[in-house]
């Protein structure tokens, strides 16, 4: 995957054939961000005075760690050589999402698309024109998570579906009213997309067959808690 | 499900002929704490002056506030009417993982088992002597996040499974290190389970084909961040 490579395109050209009607994708993000040149080559970097106070106490790059700070509009906490931020799209993760790797000789940041939800809204429509009917996309990436060991895949961006199941004023089996069940079904998917997509094997999108979604448009938004709701701001 | 019943049981009536090698079972945990008998009516409940005074602020329930407390070896944050608490397993989320249910006429609590990791082993135990292979078993609970809205599944008890996906030393395509992608696998095996469970549909297990699990007794306390270890304490 190159800056300009039509992303769309290459799925559809893999996977046209093997979608139907109830389908959904789960698209890693990492194509996404590389389709859409949101790479960084580290020489380019000039880092801050904090940056490299604290590339130099953690052994990091500081070129990566001025980067990781760029794309944050929020440091959350920044200590033991982990940044915990808000990134530009209110994502609170490691990194602010910032993917370093050797893609093509030099040392390159790969950042998070600039907007998400717009990047599965283009993919769904092109998939949606060229296939005859509603492809719900998700593009996903892998977090850390406050209180448990390793990362999961979470929904970035969502195009074409709630991404919550609602079970609020619903009732249980037992009647009893089920207050605060509001699965977040979106980020569940890009899990579940990542037990299929492994990590080194290079396996840009899952399919996902059998998952009853409803259309929506909330978008991977709708998922981020807002500050002043959180309890860990 | 009532406390005594044989759960091991019921699952291989229901579905042991549906089990291959390979196959592994999610089993969220109300049918696990309602067998070992974690039910407690609320009736029963004294609750302390903390937990009046918190119930009396926001409006909740003073026997299901203490029940929460007792559940309970640290409370990480308590506001807004919620308790967001660390349990005696060491999991952090809300409420101590206490449900409440009319089951059965009056107000009951379903608590967490008291050791998942035992309950999802005495299940693989008895479906692998009852089948003759491996069935790795995974016992779930929803959970909220920190920073993220609605809650997914993630994994309480874990048998006959390595929890973790471990990437770490080897490579990406590119050739760059995969510093920390130890992929929590038993926590997307349940957000993935949730998908065709349903919250109001009373499918408490789902068998999950074709993930590459392998063997591996750590349990569901490895997915739990020690706190000296964390950064939201």
């Amino acid at each position: 995957m190159q800056p300009g490579d039509d992303l769309a395109g290459m799925l559809l050209e893999a996977a046209a054939d093997l979608l139907e009607p109830g389908d959904l994708l789960v698209v890693t993000h990492k194509v996404v961000s590389k389709a859409e040149g949101r790479l960084v080559a580290l020489e380019s970097i000039q880092p801050s005075d904090l940056a490299l106070r604290f590339a130099r106490r953690w052994g990091k790059d500081p070129r990566a760690v001025e980067l990781v700070l760029r794309e944050s509009q929020e440091v959350v906490r920044m200590a033991r050589g982990v940044i915990i931020s808000r990134t530009r799209h209110g994502q609170v993760c490691a990194n602010a999402g910032v993917d370093l790797s050797n893609a093509g000789g030099g040392q390159v940041a790969c950042l998070l698309p600039l907007d998400p939800d717009a990047s599965a809204r283009g993919l769904a429509r092109r998939i949606q024109a060229a296939v005859g009917f509603a492809v719900p996309v998700v593009v996903c990436d892998s977090f850390g998570r406050a209180w448990r060991e390793g990362i999961v895949n979470v929904a970035l961006g969502v195009a074409g579906m709630d991404p919550f199941t609602d079970y609020r004023g619903t009732r249980d089996p037992h009647g009893y009213d089920l207050r605060v069940s509001r699965m977040a079904s979106a980020d569940a998917l890009a899990a579940a997309a990542e037990l299929a997509m492994g990590k080194v094997d290079g396996v840009p999108a899952v399919r996902v067959r059998g998952f009853p979604w409803r259309p929506g448009e909330a978008g991977g938004v709708a998922l981020v808690r807002p500050p002043e709701n959180d309890l860990f701001p």
